[in-house]
């Protein structure tokens, strides 16, 4: 089926940074077969066999890139927010408590459908039961990497992680010919994972080409036990035992040296830059100057809901300009431009996908996301990545296709129902640890 | 009439922190008459003669409080955001050549819609022609002060600071006895206005009693001058001109001294925190934590369109705990209580309005926000301050009274028409020297 998105700005993210105004895409089943001035329609187009979306002076963009998160946590967001040690006092805890493949399936199935819904067409996510998260992200519609969480502590889901790394090869395996699926093997972190554990991991993700991803350079525990037992920093200590190549997406990468920075491009290795998760929890700004100026692909990430609470990339952009511009005392660093291309075609790159997704120009995917601008904050736009930065929220998302097929219109789920993703999560939560909180909204002892 | 809103989380930011769950707010045309669990409504409350309305498990809390923004400037938003020089190139150009009386109203109109919308029930404007946006403001409802602006090298109303000064003498005047409308002489800033200005302008705000407002220690070339010229700091400046009393409201603070902060105590100041403007514009961070140590009132503010883009609080809300936690390297720093604090009480304290607005107790005039907690971002919620900091944006605001009156219902204006408020504002700009960018999107030249 022909389908063409009208009336629209459309920010294609090309590598000419083309912007028609106004300006059509159209699509042929799932992948874009043009894009351009809205004059040039009729002409380029010839007769207009398909079906007319009006775009309503809206902002078409790609379907927007997150590199980072833990969908089966939305169980967890808002728990604790402000303590200390949240980590160790709480979340890993009650994990293994009261998580378990259900409530992975139904808190990602949420997961996804609030991505959706605020324009996230991709998604790079870790955690447990991750069979359950790739199924439940296929069923939503999204494009998806599925990451198999293996830490040598064991988890929720298995004690030995050995066993991990054969739930996730055989992950792998399921989805190699999936068209928006993939799976991959994502260890924990550089020191909650023994050198054995990451080597194999790297080993099968490689094998099988699908991405290898970690936490990286993220805590101080991590930093000074590096420093401590290697007398290395954490990307050096990767590369030291083989792990860091063109596959390798290194999330948070907060601490680093210009050394790591250079060995980061050197191995052609990405970063998942997650700018609120990492300053609500206080441990600094990642360089991402330094990136950019090593050409590095760095994208944007959330962080999972209970570190940055919320799952939208816009939330992201804002962030992620403020602290920046901030940071290098620049008010015309990180343009808007740059910050929009993060949360796209560099997204896209750092998980290998840039030939698939992330831009709108024929041949690619039909990811595509219409964000509104009848909205009060959205007046006046005279620069739509202005707009798209500092001004829009995620309820300004008003349509998003994915492969073509639309699975939001008119800021709605069109495929599933979110009230019933929500019921069914909440009636999970209520038979397990979650629900005393839930429901009787008791005072956290911590 | 009495009305009461039941079943809602109450946020009442009193003096115990007092969290009803669930609760209710009773409140009897403008005046709140209780307060409490629900369990003890009838009790309490005796036979209910009152219009119910269900809070539907939101999150009720105080309207809240934007200390410092420039509502006239809505036509600017999202223009050359980026640029170097953005104020001299663009702002001051632009405002000399296309803002007048009628623009400024129609700005100031869409400007607190935008704001009503977002759960913003005061607000401290400053700009040019104030007499217009104080009309602005009390048709829409809001709960206002309005500072006219004055500038030494004169502005787009008047040439001549001494004009300035008797329109803003009158404008005081006029709304001496009007139960939510304040005016004020706001001169522009400590380097942009003489200290005759300065002085003249807090003789005639003392003289009334009401707010004297100016920009504070922003500028990278305020502090050089004042430096320079008087070997001052601009508070210290401020204080040595006699200028600095508790009606003095401070906006920015970014470059302080201890002793400028000691000052601000002992002086009684009060100060408007714009965490998102600021860092935009790549000017550094408050030291809030020193304000926040010696009981300074701070609050939050948007900045204008021009600057902040967005002029919601929530959006500021989380910038500010992200910025402040990673400032103080301690992820338990700004808790999100505090945080709400800034946005409610501590801002209409930092206004000397603490005895009407920004708590909900008996007594305190009916400025109330209901925040919904059916939208997808907004599950679970454990913790209210958490939920209302980490995971709300603006479209989440349900319904909000001012002064008892319902302004905001379903999402929507209730008194007002954003439809028609948008499309006057756009038929103005459009014959001025905006029109070229809108109509043309023609490409800045800067
Ligand atoms: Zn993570
Ligand atoms: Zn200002």
């Amino acid at each position: 089926m022909r389908t063409v998105i009208v009336n629209a700005t459309v920010v294609t993210m090309n590598k000419n940074g083309d912007v028609y105004h106004p300006g059509f895409v159209m699509f042929e089943d799932d992948v874009i077969t043009m894009a351009g001035e809205m004059k040039d329609l009729e002409e380029k187009a010839g007769h207009l066999d398909a079906k007319l979306i009006d775009g309503k002076n809206g902002i078409l963009i790609p379907g927007m890139v997150n590199l980072h998160t833990h969908m089966g946590m939305v169980p967890f967001r808002g728990l604790g927010d402000d303590c200390k040690d949240r980590l160790r006092v709480f979340l890993i805890p009650m994990e293994q408590k009261a998580m378990d493949q259900e409530l992975v399936y139904l808190s990602t199935r949420y997961a996804a459908g609030e991505m959706l819904l605020a324009g996230v067409t991709t998604v790079m996510d870790m955690y447990y039961y991750e069979e359950e998260a790739a199924k439940a992200m296929d069923e939503m519609g999204m494009r998806a990497i599925a990451g198999q969480t293996v830490m040598d502590e064991g988890a929720c889901d298995f004690k030995d992680p050995k066993e991990a790394l054969s739930y996730g090869e055989n992950l792998i395996k399921k989805y190699l010919n999936h068209p928006r699926i993939t799976a991959c093997i994502a260890p924990h972190g550089t020191t909650t994972c023994s050198p054995e554990v990451l080597k194999e991991a790297y080993r099968i993700d490689s094998s099988y080409e699908v991405p290898f991803t970690l936490h990286t350079a993220e805590m101080d525990y991590e930093m000074e036990y590096l420093e401590k037992e290697k007398q290395m920093t954490p990307v050096g200590y990767l590369d030291s035992i083989g792990v860091l190549g063109k596959d390798t997406l290194a999330a948070h990468c907060i601490h680093m040296t210009e050394e790591d920075l250079d060995l980061l491009k050197e191995r052609r290795a990405s970063v998942a830059h997650c700018i609120g998760s990492n300053t609500k929890a206080a441990k600094g700004v990642a360089p991402v100057s330094g990136m950019n100026k090593r050409e590095i692909a760095v994208g944007l990430g959330t962080d999972g809901p209970a570190s940055g609470n919320t799952l939208d990339i816009l939330t992201q952009m804002k962030l992620c300009a403020d602290f920046h511009k901030n940071e290098t005392k620049d008010r015309s660093a990180f343009p808007a431009s740059d910050i929009v291309k993060m949360a796209t075609i560099q997204g896209a790159a750092a998980l290998g996908l840039d030939g698939i997704t992330g831009s709108l120009e024929p041949g690619k995917q039909a990811d595509l996301v219409l964000i509104e601008t009848d909205s009060v904050n959205m007046f006046p736009v005279y620069d739509p990545y202005s707009a798209l930065v500092y001004s829009a929220n995620p309820s300004n998302v008003e349509a998003v296709y994915v492969a073509g097929e639309c699975l939001v219109e008119g800021k709605r789920l069109k495929k599933n129902d979110m009230e019933e993703i929500r019921r069914s999560l909440i009636n999970k939560m209520k038979h397990t640890d979650f629900g005393k909180y839930i429901e009787n909204k008791q005072e956290l002892d911590v």
